[in-house]
């Protein structure tokens, strides 16, 4: 974009203008997206089952503009949105893309969040096919609608969990959730002192973990690689404890999980205890990790046993027994889903 | 809703307390939605070539809480995307709704918009299969994707119109705006006294038109029952101009716009003309009527011209020939495509 084009303005250019610059760098990965953007709908086929989730991310509720560069948020929208397609053991394959946008936000912004989208939809080879964009009064708020397919038998819901299964979560987990805490520590140093510079060369990983997070593809392309089909399955976007509640709830049954098990990485855990955060605490409540809850049964453990990515947490009981977390010194309590509940904000 | 209940603050609830209440009241009309909410996506099949789009309504852009009801607004928000779905001649079958909702709003407020949703569902068999709901600091949000259905062959786009087709409206035009006018115009008197009652009596029909507009259904089955696939179609949401210019432009074609052909409600043409509009204007630019904009070949009009709901207001010419409308007076102006510009509000 050159210096003229940075002062143009989103009232010139209008809605129409605005959906055709951001469309005209579009590509299209998948040969079932037969109708991409500008038509009143997109048309796409398949002839497998179909997948869709849709989320919203609201400026002041999930991000907040202080301290979220506009590429990472263009794309971390994607992945929470197909994040929920591998969820389901599915490929994502295409995605809407709806803008509500304020005056604050400059062409030159709003051109560099719509990057980080391509660019995530390049990495997973997800097409944009349509959307809406808006204006509104303030902030910006992002909403995607994901699709994707699955065969049938491949499909792995929240509710199919058995006794006995193994619970097991991908990756490791309450990073994104420290990452967080750090970067709003520096927001309010730097509020009370401007010239200060933020201390945050420690903290690339869980930084990472917050601002770029990855949708687990490779774990899913594992499973199917050794022919696994887990039994239940969800993304862990609210943090572990919630999740487990969804499977449990959802299956019917109960849990136990080990607290010395739940994987934790050496920089969450140290940033954890200089914020006073049990870190067993941040893995369970922290959101936004993204990785993969799932239950397999025993029978397929060997399959994937050497899988370093992938962590045994704990195993599935009957309902009766409760859901329960058992302690590094072997006591037992019964798990609290807190999650995120955004009306709290 | 007991009295007890309606002071239930969305605090208490919470996100996932929200959904569960909203969530218990779906119905599932069709055999392809083989999983509704409830899980990390929700699952559909087809054999058909499958259809999307997505839309957003934003409070103070596209509605005004002083004189929207908000069962109508939920209701409006369903139809104006399935009015997408059925302009590509497709039948839409499922929704993903997401909502961001401040905190004025009461759970009885978003009860009853969740109702105006379900409502429309019903009417025109439409499944929810998901969505999200969350908070936001100003306003209400609301992000609706649609899905449908239709065979390959059947599909309608922007792009087909030919030559010597004709050009043909379903309905009357101009009375969605004009009855926004209307309640903008008792806004100000209300706001200026309010012990003033809202003169409404005599503009029952567009006040509908503008609160609960319906999308045409009835004439997307009347051309399949007459055989008829229009060469291209567009639903009518930004004024008659604006879509006009997006078959010529996709089409690459120009056309010829008949003036006095325009069909006009003598209740939208007499308040037009108490607001010192031309009606003619009011229907070129006035949006939200969501009619059907559609050509078709002249060898089918014998099949359908003898049906109240459509009328031929002109026909598509060579490129060179330009976007025109002929006056009533029999001169020929360059049509200009105004349409709605959100960022200019």
């Amino acid at each position: 974009m050159n210096e003229e084009e940075k002062n143009i303005d989103l009232k010139d250019l209008g809605e129409f203008g605005l959906i055709e610059r951001l469309t005209k760098k579009i590509k299209l990965f998948n040969e079932n997206t037969l109708l991409g953007p500008g038509d009143d709908a997109a048309i796409i086929n398949s002839n497998k089952e179909i997948l869709v989730s849709s989320d919203m991310l609201v400026e002041g509720i999930h991000f907040d503009m202080a301290f979220t560069p506009l590429k990472h948020l263009g794309y971390k929208s994607v992945i929470v949105n197909i994040s929920d397609i591998y969820a389901m053991n599915g490929t994502p394959k295409q995605i809407t893309v709806g803008l509500a946008i304020s005056s604050k936000y400059t062409l030159e912004a709003i051109e560099e969040f719509y990057d980080g989208i391509l660019l995530a939809c390049e990495k997973y080879k997800v097409d944009v096919i349509g959307g809406d964009i808006t204006s509104c009064i303030n902030g910006l708020t992002i909403s995607i609608t994901a699709i994707g397919e699955a065969m049938k038998k491949e499909i792995v819901k929240r509710s199919g969990a058995k006794e006995n299964d193994l619970i097991i979560t991908t990756g490791d987990l309450g990073g994104a959730y420290m990452g967080l805490n750090v970067l709003q520590r520096e927001k309010e140093v730097w509020k009370s002192n401007p010239n200060m510079q933020p201390e945050l060369d420690n903290y690339n990983y869980i930084l990472e973990r917050q601002l770029k997070p990855e949708a687990r593809r490779d774990v899913i392309e594992f499973l199917k690689k050794c022919d696994v089909i887990p039994t239940s399955m969800i993304d862990i976007s609210d943090g572990l404890a919630s999740e487990v509640f969804h499977i449990c709830t959802s299956s019917n049954v109960g849990c136990q999980l080990y607290e010395e098990k739940i994987p934790i990485d050496p920089q969450t855990y140290q940033t954890s205890m200089d914020f006073n955060t049990n870190p067993t605490v941040s893995a369970l409540n922290g959101g936004e990790d993204y990785e993969l809850l799932f239950t397999i049964n025993q029978k397929d453990y060997e399959k994937i046993k050497n899988d370093p990515n992938l962590t045994v947490i704990g195993h599935i009981t009957k309902k009766s027994q409760g859901i329960n977390l058992i302690g590094n010194g072997n006591t037992s309590t019964p798990l609290q889903a807190q999650g995120w509940n955004h009306f709290n904000k």
